[in-house]
């Protein structure tokens, strides 16, 4: 069972907490009542989707011995016109940085983690269209 | 169009930031190797639930010019056995702090959020089962 709290501090301003002992803000703009001091709640699911195949993809490529030289994960979303506003369209692209990256491992990870790892991925398909690509850069990653 | 960001740093940890300029850490634990230095993505989801919903009540009451001392949500949820393990069951729980909360404008205004607005709620929805409840305790919350 996991579980988070989220306590209204003021504003539109709440801090969460959850199981693993963690915690964040969340707000919303200034001009719903909040002062902008932390990400907006929708922005958060996006980012839990990112974060949860983001380390699927890591961990799978280093069971792999994959070596790569930095790793990252974008991600765009359409919300619905109408409520409840949910993302209706999702596009990922995932980076990852090194010399001599072995494509078809790569695609196998990225894979695994979209068709069967990943519920956060699996949550947003359920209300929308998710697609995915990536991209090899043999470069180190700027800083 | 929202737009979000996760960037390897090392280990399983991951910095995501997202359109309003906001970052955050996500993390997991040791055993997958982590350094458990973040939430883990899929707690970001629960948090993002009850940020949503909490934020459309809060907004909603005080558009009904009800006061209040005090505002709390909390979410317990199951996952699936089975990968995707998606959240299967999910319980949201609104705590009231406040003298003379009129109980039909809480619960109107709960039932909007769940019902029409929060589109994390709808997106968990569509994967699970999604259950609420609301609690009035008539004094200031503790700090």
């Amino acid at each position: 069972m996991a579980y988070a709290k989220a306590k209204l501090l003021d504003g539109m301003r709440f801090v969460a907490w959850s199981d693993s002992g963690h915690g964040i803000i969340m707000d919303s703009t200034v001009d719903k009542g909040g002062f902008d001091s932390g990400p907006r709640p929708m922005e958060l699911l996006l980012m839990s989707v990112i974060g949860c195949t983001g380390m699927d993809v890591v961990y799978i490529l280093r069971k792999m011995r994959v070596k790569f030289d930095g790793f990252e994960v974008e991600i765009k979303g359409e919300r619905a016109e109408h409520h409840p506003r949910v993302y209706k369209k999702v596009e990922i692209i995932y980076t990852i940085y090194g010399e001599n990256i072995p494509e078809d491992k790569l695609k196998q990870a990225i894979d695994l983690s979209q068709n069967k790892y990943c519920a956060a991925s699996a949550t947003l398909k359920a209300v929308g269209e998710l697609t995915y690509s990536y991209r090899i850069i043999p470069k180190k990653p700027d800083l």
